[in-house]
Parts: C-alpha cells; sequence; structure tokens
C-alpha cells in the first residue's frame, strides 16, 4: 500500500506521522497544494524541464518505446516521470514528487511516501530504486536512464564486467566517480557492466554493489538494457550521459574496424 | 463502385439502406456534417493525431515517399489517410472516415462504406485491408505501417519465416498477440515474416493467415517491405513500433557483427 | 552578359525585344513588379516553397555545404534558388525567376533571360542547365539535386554505368521515366551513372544523353557527386528523390552485407 | 589575473592603459556598456548567431557533452562562447567579447583582456588560443570546433600526419587555406592530423605549426578530438565544416568498404 504526504510548497518539508499514515486520504486542499509543486512557469522548474529533456532524449534514441528517462533531486524532493509513458509526451501534471530522504530506501518491498502524485492512473517510473542509488551513494542531484544503442552495443562488444576507452577528447567531460572532478585526457575511462534483471528493480543491488566495488564509476551499464548516468545536478548528469553515449558509439565503431581501443602509454 | 454514407456527428452510426446504397451522391448539408468528423480543436482527436504522428514518423524514416501511416479507430469509426500523399504534410480534411465494422470486409473486391470522405481527389490507403486484419483478428484500436529499413534488413538478414531475437530489455515494451500482456525479458520475441506482393491489397490473405497461425505475434513483417504493428490504442500501436523498430535495428547490427541474438537459458 | 526582363505579375509572360536587349537596366516600377513574384503569404508559392524546402533537404544531409537544391517550374516560369548560398537559409528574396522556355537553353555559352534577379549579388544555381534537360526531356515541372551520401555510396558501389535493385517495395514510388506510370514491384530499377566533371554545367551533355538512352530512366546519378531527379510538380520529384534514396541506402547496405541486390524471377 | 576592459558600443574601440590595468573593478555604467555588446534584436548579431549556430551544431553531433562551438569575429572584437557548458541552450547573455587584436596572443600564459564578460560565473572557451591562431594566421572571421566522431574515426583510420580525398564534388566547397579560391574538382584535399594535448591550450603552438607548414590547409584535425575550420566569416567556415564533414564521413565509408579514397589522374 502507498501512502501520499502532502505539504504546502514551497515552505520546508513537514512530514508529520498523520499525513504519513498508510491509506490516508488526500483532502481537496492538499491535492491543490501538491499541484503547486509540479506547476511553474520556470521553464527550469524540474517538472517543465523533465518533459523537455525527455523529449529530447526520444530524438536521441534513447527512450523510445516508453523506456528511460531523468529524475531530478532538489534538495529534498525527488521529481520523477511516470512508468510506461511515451516519454515525448510528458507534461508537467505526469510528474511525481517524492521527498527525500524517504522514511525506508524505495525498493519492491516498501511502500513510497509522496508529496504529489497525478491524478491519472500512472505508476511512478520503475527506474525508482535505482535513481534511489545514485542519491544515497553518489549525493547525486540527477540520474539518467537510457536504452542508447550505443550503450547496449558496447555490452555486448565487452563481454567482460568493464567498458574500457582511453585517449578520447570526450573522456573530459567524464567526472571522476560521477561527481568529483573530471577525468583527463591520459585517463582510462572505465565503466561497469552488470546483468540484467526480468524486472527493473531488481537490479537495485546489483547496481549498488558495482557503484561500491567501483568508486570511480561514474555510471554502470546493464547488459542487453542500457544504462545508468547521475551527476550532481540535471546538467552534469545530462553532459555526462553525452559523453559517454559519445565514447560508446565511436568504440563500437572502432571495435568492428579492427581498431584498439585502449591504447598502452 | 464505392458509396459514401454519412451521418451527423457525433451521434451514434445509423446504417440506413438508402445511405448506403452504392453510388448515391452526398448531399450539402451530408457533406457539412461529414466534415465535422474531422474538425476538432482538441490536438489528441484522430483527425488531428494522424498528421502529427505521421510528420514524426517521417522524421524516424518511416513513412518517407508516400509510404506507411497509421490509422485509429474509435470503437465505430476507422479514421485513414490517404493513400500516395506526403506523409508529413497531411492535413485533418485529408482524412478518410470509415465505419466499424463494414457490411463486408474490405477488400479490392468490395465496395468500401464512408462516413466523410475528403473533397479532393485522394483514395484511401492501399493499407486498408490490412489494417482491417488488425481490427477483425485482435480487436485493434490502431495499426502502423512502416517502411523502415530496420524492418526490411530484418527480413533480408533472416531468411526464413520468422524473425527472432532473445535477452534485450526492449522485448519487454511488445505485448503478446500486440494485445496481450506484456512480454517478459526471458520471452523469445518471434515476428512472422510473409512474402510481399506486387498489390498491397494481395498481402490481406497471407498476413491474416500468419496472424491466426501465430495468435502470440504483435506485428507481421513483410518482406523486402516493411511491417504492420498494432495495438489497444495508438498509443500501445505506437511504442510497439518503437520497440519493435529498436529490436530490429540492434538485431542487424548484432547479426552484422557476428554476435548470436538468440541465448539459449 | 545576361540581361534582365520584367513582367508585370500575374500577366501572362510578355517577351518584346526591347526587354530582353541584353544590358539594360531595370526601373524602379520594373524592380517592384518583379519582386511580386516572389512575394506571396501562400505557403505553397514557389518562392515560399524553395526555402522550406531545401531546409527540410539540409535536415536529410541532402544539401549541406551550400550544394543541391530544387528548381520548380509552374507553367511559364522557373523557380531556382541561388548557387554557393547556405540552402538551409535561403529567404523567397534570393529566389531567381526565369521565363521558360528560353529563347536559347541556358549553358554556360549563352546568355540568360530573367523575369526576375534578387537584388543582392548573387547568382543562379550552378545546376540550371542541368533543370533545363529535365524540362526539356521530360516535360518536369520540378528538379532536384542531392548530394545525398547514399546516392554518392551507390555510385562508388556500382562500377558501371547503371545503378540496378530489385523487388523492394518503394521501387513502386518511381515513375517510368520519371513523369510516366509508377513501377511495378516487379520492376527492377536502373538509375544510369554519368561520370562528375569539373565545372558542373559541363554535365549538361551527357546528362542529356543519359535522358535519351534510357527513356525509362526516373533519374541521373553522377559518380562521386550525387543526383538529379525530376518529376511532373514538386510533390512528385520530391517523393520519387525519397524513393531513390532510400533505394540507394538500403542497396548499399545490402551490398556491404553480401546480400544480391537484383534477383532473377 | 584577468583585467576587463569595457568600452560604448558600438563606437570605434579605445584601448586605454586605465581599462586595461589588470584586476580593475568595472563600473555598473561600464557594466551596462558591454552587456549592449550583446544585446540586439538582430538575429544575425554574433550574440545571436553563436546561440543558434551552436544549437544546429548539437543536432549534428558535433558540440554535445560541451564540448566544441564556434566563435565570430567582426573586425575588431571578437564573440565567444563559455566553456563547459550545454552548447545548444547558450544565451546571448553568456558571450564573451574580446578585443582584437590582443595587446599580447591569448595563451594559458598570459592574461586576456575583455570588452565584456558574462556575470555568470563562466569561463571563456577553452579553444581560444585555437581560434587565435585562425585570426593571426589566415585572417579569419570565424572558427568552428567541432568533436565529430566522422572527423575523429578520419584521425584513427589515417595513420599518418594527413588525410586525403580526391575526386568527391563536395570538396570544391573548400577553399585553399581556408580563406582563398575554391577548390577545383581535380585537387586532392588534404588535412593535416595533430597529436591531442591533455590540456586544449596546449594545441596552440602544433596547430599554429601546421598551419604554417600547410599555408593551403583549409583545417586542423586534431587526432581522438576533432577539428579546427576557420573562414572569412561565419558562413564560410559553416559551410567549409560541412563540406569537410561530409568529406570525412563518406571517406571512413569508403575505407571500410575497401574503396580507395585517392585516384591517381
Amino acid at each position: 500500500m502507498t501512502a501520499i504526504m502532502t505539504r504546502l510548497a514551497p515552505g520546508p518539508l513537514r512530514l508529520s506521522s498523520s499525513t504519513t499514515a498508510p491509506g490516508r486520504e488526500l483532502r481537496m486542499s492538499e491535492i491543490d497544494a501538491a499541484d503547486a509543486l509540479v506547476t511553474s512557469a520556470d521553464p527550469l522548474h524540474p517538472a517543465n524541464l523533465i518533459p523537455e529533456l525527455c523529449a529530447s532524449f526520444y530524438r536521441l534514441g534513447w527512450v523510445t518505446g516508453t523506456g528511460g528517462g531523468i529524475c531530478i533531486r532538489t534538495g529534498d524532493e525527488v521529481y520523477i516521470a511516470p512508468s510506461g509513458v511515451q516519454k515525448e509526451r510528458i507534461e508537467p501534471g505526469h510528474i511525481f514528487v517524492l521527498p527525500y530522504p524517504q522514511p525506508s530506501s524505495p525498493s519492491p518491498h516498501t511502500d513510497r511516501i509522496f508529496l504529489r502524485r497525478p491524478k491519472l492512473n500512472l505508476k511512478e517510473s520503475a527506474c525508482t530504486p535505482l535513481f534511489w542509488n545514485a542519491f544515497e551513494k553518489r549525493n547525486a542531484g540527477s540520474c539518467i536512464h537510457t536504452h542508447s544503442q550505443n550503450a547496449v552495443m558496447a555490452t555486448l562488444l565487452w563481454e567482460g564486467d568493464m567498458f574500457e576507452i582511453s585517449h578520447q577528447q570526450m573522456i573530459k567531460g567524464v567526472r571522476k566517480g560521477g561527481n568529483g572532478p573530471t577525468l583527463s585526457y591520459l585517463d582510462t575511462l572505465k565503466v561497469p557492466i552488470i546483468a540484467n534483471t526480468p524486472n527493473e528493480e531488481d537490479l537495485k543491488d546489483s547496481m549498488a554493489e558495482a557503484m561500491e566495488n567501483h568508486p570511480d564509476a561514474a555510471a554502470i551499464l546493464v547488459r542487453r538494457h542500457g544504462i545508468y548516468v547521475w551527476g550532481d545536478d540535471w546538467q552534469k548528469a545530462k553532459t555526462q550521459t553525452e559523453c559517454l553515449d559519445y565514447l560508446f558509439e565511436i568504440a563500437v565503431k572502432m571495435k568492428l574496424a579492427g581498431i584498439p581501443t585502449v591504447l598502452k602509454d
């Protein structure tokens, strides 16, 4: 069962025991207050940005067929798109808002607390527990998930548990651990590859483990599935996703052309 | 010869013997009522959606050179684009509206009944009998036909009568039979391939046969031609077309790179 | 030397000896009348269409780097874009209007007659004599020239003087001779390939010869350069260019994958 | 330390010793005057053009992940985008304006003089010293830097210090030295390739040396990084970049297909 928690926007979050009680119904004034969380004339407000960015990701082939997406965390609020919808047609009113941190880490086995849920019959993104990994382990402000074919082809051509490329200018656009200093041109970029699972939520533990084992990793590839990339904010998450996608694409071209992708200095 | 049947929009359909008489001319007031069927300020009205979706399919390379398109069925009305026109430049006034069901199933050998025809010298899509297969055999609410090169290349590299791929996340976006539950990551996606015919209408019987022989098939590939994909509504037809097109594209890349496309568990 | 001839739009063309006299200067009222030829609120007016279509061709990669373009002939007037400009940034005021027929066929060796020339320091498209081939030999209403890499790759992989492909649905979108009935799925599409010349205008004679020797040809490929495609009007020229470009693209993919591009029935 | 110099737009530049003194703070009236340099209703003003062009370069895949960009010099003023930002989201207010010439050539080791700097915490493009090479050695009015994969793949498949291709129509869109007459179809296009360096600024000397050693070169490729292209103005820089990118793309396709890229006449 899922509880809905409300707050008056834009004041500070107040978690009272009564508002978090599972099953409690929202009053109309609370619904209006919750909707204020996704209503803004500012194009850079997360509820406006997520639809715009998802539409541009669609044009890049990253989120076709309802897959993939982006979440944005602004301090103690997390904005998340619905699952199973056309990502290029999301509207601000479709956005979920969750408090951060949650009383317990989101997983398929715990109830989630919401600050705002769409009135439509929508479910929050199945990536939610994976996004939470990025918040909890890297203090991320945003996390992007794509099904880019460049990422998937990389997981097919790099058969082990690590993608590697060196000596490419675009490596410099990636940050150590996703939230540290940018890599140098002389660094070898390494991205861990984990196995896919039938249910997206079940990637949570193996993704968390790969992040812990590889603290310098800026992203996690999921074999035959796609990638999760995070950053301090949506700008950094997005530009790092672009750099990584570029590197997967050129690495695949190089591998197929017989060009080594890692040079020894 | 083709009869034109009119109705007052938006009331329920009334098929009277006089209005279905072949060759009967429409009176002006009937024409106005028929035009109301394709006149709406709602961007999600089928007469507005079909032009918008066809323009986006054009940008994807699915419907260039006048080929391909989408039809939408809303209960007892079917909205269909014209044949032989630039699909990215369709206007709502170009849309045909047919009643569903038709007195007899549309084929090249029977007259079709229309609720509304464009005043221009246009002919309804040559895909009409194929779209009807999707309505009659899967109760579809929408059917999409593309000439995507990914689909055509798949029919060239899979020489038998079935395209197959396993262990790809995007398989989860496809529904059993096109209108059932979504497939699992552990399911192998299979799409029947039928031979092309010189006249598009003549695909009707072999497409129908493949749909009957393969009740789990979510689409039918036509060798050296393209694909037909259907769904409960336009959203599901479109997202399934995107998932399938993604899978054909990556399967072709995998095959050309020597990577097996079906894994044994 | 180039003469400028004016007319009052939109009346019928009057060629008087005085207005065609080489070197005669235009009076201001004549300039205004000439500008009326490219001034219209109708988006389908050739002076508006050419900029719009060139911008869409740019997005397709057909006319980057100032190359390529489209001309439109409406009865006795020919609308042509300037040469050497960014094709995605053309404005109606940049368009040249020439009478058809010209007193003598345009070539690098004869002066051209204009109904309207831009005030800017622009030169008409270097393709003008090639476009004229399409008017004179096929009575075309429009001709398109692209530098599409699909066309150029086809001229590199088909080393003889003819590109051929059979058994592709998109063949049905091409017309016999470019202006006749559409081809059948059972027809083999053949497009002559001529050698490139250092000066674009010098292609005129070899293109004309190929058109005469192959009256069924719907287009002429120029090796290491691109393609010329024509049609009865801009719609047919454009959709045939799309079909041909699709066929070159898939033929190149097939050839590189070792799949035969022509089947014997 | 970096000094900021102001001037009243749009009058001629006056370099007084007081305004160039390192570390001097700007007064508010000076800031307003400086902002006038990037405030214009003309879409062709450099401060408006750079954001528009960068957005279109982003769609071409040339400047994703914050890399690449364009600078424009109009007489004695140079307009430059910031470094490390999303290039498709630049606004006129983000643009830097520098005087040309600078008291000393920009390098990592000298302070730069600005006519206008954004109020935000931004840094001018790391390409600035490379752009200066184009101004100083070719009197360029604009210089473009891309990370296009076509350029990078060319530097990987051409292992020596020179990319070469002959007998392609698009060669005609490139100018000798970048600012001379256009090449002929019979000319072989040659683009020098220099090694990448960990810091972009450190390319300055090797790029300058390659430009001096190859006065006919219209651009400089940087291995595993991208390309620098210049021209008399932004139009010529852009169309030459398009021609070169086309030639790298088709040359890579030809090389991978086993087709020679240089023919002996």
